[in-house]
């Protein structure tokens, strides 16, 4: 699938760039007139894309004629050999999105003020990129490295009488370090650094994500702070216990009592044991960074000329 | 935000189970009649849930008189002090959009033959749980441990004179390892199996995902034959490279290079040093299982009395 991965770049927050993409639907039928087809971008993957704007152009299209229109278009598109068609609609025309279900389009994704709908149009299965599948969970366990205790909590709304660390969902462009040291702050109080990453759980069919797949990672934080003031609407207990005592008792979560293995591995025979290092990057073209998270190298490893 | 993370349970392929979700809608509003309010169901998390069935109860339904139902709706849910709204919208009902939208309704998220809309009542920001933010990606580290040969790649689209590893977008549901296997297969015809994880690397703003974040997963797999056939719509070029020799090129992707000076590292000082092991736990509720990946904990820790 991996061909693909670039089919219809866009972001979140802006339409497509340059001019093309700002004079969609520059031409609305005439009154009377037969409609003319939808005016199409054509990217690199041999797709086509359309935009319905909120123009003067769209707000006297009736759903029947946009329809011949979307109909013709298509036939159109699949004679010059189109794979797809991409189709963005904005919320306040979604008045023409059943005319674009009748001919095929299914929902891709929506968000906000706008649907993307897609149709595909090549040989066999759609190659067409699926829209994000994950949500990301983050926990954070706070170990104080002087005495061997660690942060932990009890929700108020579910798994009750069962220790776990603090955590929740990250938000959009937030960092999994960040997540972590902002959901330990929210919910106890606790002030905290990010050291490293300690483990990653993948589950499907997430209830709690709306059918999608969950990531769970949890990470080491180191306190910054030490008096609890928990969260009385998310949390019923918190406490500072001790790492010996959290991966005995059976009033926790399995995930917790691991890791709380794995914490005290490495709280007895060294944390290089047991950690996954940050370390941040440029990406290639975007200008923008990744954190990269993998096991320490050594010092011969590290500085290879090729890294440089 | 953990503590909102139960809301609005539901399945990407089923609805809201039990009798009451499966009777929205049940009274249209008698011909000529004020329309009736909206049938909803309240969450556990004081948040109401409607449903646009297609039945003929809304077929004859005008977009006017939904916008009326659903003010008055409204207006009795925050009375009640409702904290937010869900709406479920079939596609081909997709013409009342518009005018949940006039009343501050925006897409929480849409797939395949529905959109969900929602409206936070509540005070302050939403707290409402995202939808998905993350797609996944893995690639398959294919080493031959015998000879210390690693599988490579050339993508045909894209970084053009860079090898790296095989890979690309997981599927709905599917986990990691069967990830990088698969794609390991599509793209060189290697078939191989799951050794360990070796990294994670996180992006924002990632411009194949939509605008989402991008996870991308870098796994050890183990070749269970040998002979190239690699797909020439993705890629380029394929081979089977000296690790050495990888680690060493410049022209690999900068991830590429540091993967294989941590494979090197392995391969020369154990796998133990570098690899994150699997291993499936049950679920608490669900009755699923997730997997977890982790360092490897020595016996002493693996077999506490706990995790029986």
């Amino acid at each position: 699938m991996s061909g693909m991965l670039s089919w219809g770049i866009r972001s979140r927050a802006g339409r497509v760039t340059g001019e093309l993409g700002r004079r969609w639907w520059a031409q609305g039928p005439a009154a009377g007139a037969r409609p003319s087809a939808l005016r199409a971008q054509v990217d690199k993957f041999g797709g086509v894309t359309v935009h319905l704007q909120q123009t003067d152009s769209t707000a006297h299209l009736d759903e029947v004629t946009f329809g011949a229109m979307l109909k013709d278009s298509l036939t159109q598109w699949k004679a010059e050999g189109r794979a797809a068609v991409w189709l963005h609609v904005p919320i306040l025309q979604s008045r023409f999105i059943p005319a674009a279900a009748s001919q095929g389009f299914r929902f891709h994704h929506a968000e906000k003020d706008s649907s993307t709908l897609t149709l595909w149009l090549g040989d066999g299965n759609s190659r067409l990129p699926m829209y994000a599948t994950h949500q990301v969970g983050v926990a954070g366990a706070v170990l104080d490295e002087t005495n061997g205790q660690v942060l932990v909590v009890q929700d108020r709304n579910k798994t009750q009488n069962a220790w776990k660390f603090p955590g929740g969902l990250s938000d959009p462009g937030e960092d999994i370090g960040d997540t972590a040291v902002r959901e330990v702050l929210e919910e106890t109080g606790i002030h905290s650094e990010f050291k490293s990453l300690l483990s990653i759980r993948q589950q499907h069919n997430h209830p709690g994500a709306f059918g999608n797949s969950d990531m769970y990672i949890i990470c080491r934080l180191k306190p910054l702070s030490f008096n609890i003031s928990f969260c009385n609407q998310e949390c019923l207990k918190c406490e500072w216990m001790d790492l010996g005592e959290l991966a005995k008792t059976k009033e926790a979560t399995l995930i917790t009592s691991r890791i709380a293995n794995l914490l005290l591995y490495g709280y007895r025979e060294g944390f290089d044991k047991i950690d996954l290092a940050a370390r941040t990057f440029p990406a290639v073209y975007s200008g923008l960074f990744y954190k990269l998270y993998h096991r320490k190298l050594p010092e011969t490893y590290e500085n290879m000329p090729n890294l440089e």
